[in-house]
This record gives structure tokens, C-alpha cells and sequence, in this order.
């Protein structure tokens, strides 16, 4: 059984809980496949590189020989909540990205904005059980660069029209698909205050889509924040 | 004293480590300033954050004061290995990540590129005395993702066009600025040898610039490695 990304927002759960629950079938039995991974570009056989995730090595060992052909990679791990939660948090942070570059800044915004989303990400990601080292793979880096920078992703465009001045229901009515990010950003928040996890950029998402505040008072904010230590929240 | 980056061929020494030899100053009157920083963006005020590292905590404080403007933030940093390493071995990557481009692949293959990239300069760092997590953070990832990705840097055009098939003598012969990535593999190259770090992607790109083979037979190698762990290795 393979499961796709998000955080169901009334349930808080993950996918491969969804499919446990719904399916009645252990965790075992359960992989999740997750990576830097445009649908477009894999048909098209592009190198691509993605991780198998299942609390048994031998189940994601097994997806791992099925799927991987010479443009297509595998590497297996066991973390399945780091795997997931990397997939879903990467929307909300690609949004920020999205509305930085909207607004006509550069590339040195949008990259601290990726360093310190995973950051943020990889902090609520620990409290919930995760380990911190899988936001550093193809699940996480991996999976925040592509949904960041790649003009593919939708949550990225939901942020850059919001950044140039559209309104987020003029955005969404015009979508035939679904920019995840706008539903976990209320998952995100959620988890953060019940957790206690420190995550301005996901909160400034949140004052954006959810609170109507101007996109360029929520950049001006993050950056105003009291001077610290990159890591001394940690 | 700020110094620059790189590691020095001959000697691998670090800039600080040059800047104390040279100066006679002990490390803790030395910081490094790094993270994802064009600096025409800069002069733009373009929101930009970065580290200061220094083995003094008071002294990477003073210059993060003095440095830090609204749209110019400065974290600190004790980690000064970490943070110079990250600043000199992701343009080792860039090259990488410039070479897929330039051979038309998508941006699955960047964002893997740049994933696996940062594990194995982490694996590096490491032995060489860095925290791994500095590699997470600005000088790091945000280094990282800003030269892969952007077209202002110079060792993403290196890549670029090495990709599309020009030599190397004919790139850098019409250059004006120097790509530190092509000296740098050089160190990367001795160090992960010396230290017994597995380093493919610097590898594939030392055996493209120094040994001259071609560009997507590097690739097909790196995609033709025994399947593994996403973290096995580490």
C-alpha cells in the first residue's frame, strides 16, 4: 500500500494513518514513497531520486527493487513520519517562497527562507516523533528546493499571485488542482501551538492566507524578529 | 578580520586559518561571515539572512550587531569550520547541479543533486570537526540551494556550459571572475580521501573537469550506484 502526502486538518493524521485505519492493515504492510519527484519530469525520464519509507526495511526494501529503473532511484528509510511530515510542511514554506518572490525579491530571500523553513520544519518534525536527519534528505531538502524554485509546483504560484497583489479566493477558484499548502498551513499551526514550536514563517503564512494581513507586513516581521542564535532554539 | 571562502590547495588550510597564520591573531579576533548572499542583492536590500561564525560567542555578537539592518539579517554561530566548509564545498555541487541543467535535465534531477550534495558535504564537514547541523542551516543548505539555482553564480555557469559540451579551457579562458568550484575540487577531492568520506557527486564532478569524461556518463554512474539506505553511509 502506497500513500500520498498532507495532514488531514480535522484528524491531524498522516496519509499512511488514513490508509491504516481505513484499510485495517498494520504499519508494516504501509510504504511511503516521497522525494523531489514533478509527475512531468519523471515521465519523461528525467533522473530522479525519492525514498521509500515503511517501519519494515524489508517492505520498502521491496518497493525500492520495483520502482527503480536506470532514470529512477530508490533509497529506502524508516522514519515514515519524517517522510510524511516533509512532504506536507515543504507546501506551506513553498507559499512563503512563492509570495517573497511575488513581492520582486531575489534569490537571496527566497534561500534563507528555504534554510529556515527546514529549520522550523525539522524542529516540529522531532516533537512529533520524526528524525531530524530525514528533513535533511530527499524528503525534506529535496522536496523543499523543488516545490520552492520549481514553476511547477502550485503552492508556489498560490504565493507568488498572492506577493503581486491577488486575492487568495480569486486565486483558488481559478485552480482545477489542489495547492496542498493552503490546508496544512491550519494542520501546521495547530501542531506548533499544541507542541510549542517556535515557526514564524509558517505563522506568517498562516497571517497571510488566514488573517488577510499585507504580504509585505508578514516579510518585514520575520526579518524585524529579535537577534539570535541560528540554532539556539533547537 | 571577516575572511572569505574556499580551501587553499596546497596547504588546505581555511581562510580564518590563512587570516591567523597571516595576521598572527588568535581565532577568536576572527569571523566569518557566510550564507546565501549575492551581493548585487544586497545593494538591492533585498531581505538577506546570514552567520556570523566565530569561536568567540562576543565576538560573532559584535558583528552581528553591526552588521544586521532591517533587511540584513545576521545569526551567530560557533561553528566556524562548519560554516566555512559549507560557503567552499557547494560550489562543487553547483558545478554538479549546472551540468544536469546543461544537459536538459529537469528539476527532479537539481533538487537530488542538491539533497545527496548536502549529505555528503555534512559527511565531510564532520570528519573535519564541523557540527553537522551548521550544514542545515544558512552557510549550509541556504548556500547551497542559492548557488545551484541561481543564475548569478559563476559555478552554476561552469556546469552550464560544460553540460551543453563546451571544454573547460574554453570556459574559463573567456572568464573574467573565478568559479572557486573548479579549485575546490581539488581540496574536496584530497580531503575525502584522506578522511575515507564517500563523496560521488564531488567525485563525478572531479572526474568531468580533471579527467575530462563526459558529462552524462557521470550522471548515468551516479544513478547506477549500489541501492542503499538514504542515510546508511553516514
Amino acid at each position: 500500500v502506497l500513500a500520498s502526502k498532507g495532514i488531514e486538518r480535522k484528524t491531524l493524521l498522516r496519509p499512511s494513518q488514513v490508509v491504516q485505519e481505513v484499510l485495517g492493515v498494520a504499519s508494516s504492510r504501509v510504504v511511503v514513497l516521497s522525494g523531489p519527484s514533478f509527475a512531468r519530469e519523471v515521465c519523461l525520464r528525467y533522473p530522479t531520486a525519492v525514498v521509500a519509507a515503511s517501519t519494515s526495511l524489508e517492505a520498502a526494501q521491496r518497493v525500492q527493487q520495483w520502482f527503480t529503473t536506470e532514470y529512477f532511484r530508490v533509497y529506502t528509510s524508516q522514519d515514515v513520519v519524517g517522510t510524511e511530515l516533509g512532504g506536507a510542511l515543504k507546501n506551506v514554506i513553498a507559499i512563503a517562497a512563492g509570495v517573497a518572490d511575488g513581492l520582486g525579491f531575489g534569490q537571496n530571500t527566497r534561500a534563507a527562507l528555504i534554510a529556515r523553513g527546514l529549520v522550523e520544519i525539522s524542529r516540529l518534525g522531532e516533537r512529533l516523533g520524526a528524525q531530524a536527519i530525514t528533513f535533511w534528505g530527499l524528503a525534506g531538502v529535496g522536496d523543499l528546493v523543488l516545490t520552492c524554485t520549481g514553476d511547477l509546483s502550485r503552492n508556489r504560484q498560490v504565493g507568488l499571485r498572492l506577493g503581486r497583489g491577488e486575492r487568495l479566493e480569486e486565486i483558488l477558484s481559478g485552480m482545477q488542482m489542489v495547492a496542498e499548502g493552503v490546508n496544512t498551513v491550519y494542520s501546521a499551526v495547530a501542531l506548533a501551538e499544541k507542541y510549542q514550536v517556535e515557526m514564524p514563517i509558517t505563522e506568517a503564512v498562516y497571517r497571510v492566507l488566514v488573517e488577510g494581513i499585507q504580504p509585505r507586513v508578514a516579510v518585514l516581521e520575520l526579518m524585524g524578529r529579535r537577534l539570535k542564535e541560528e540554532f539556539g532554539g533547537l
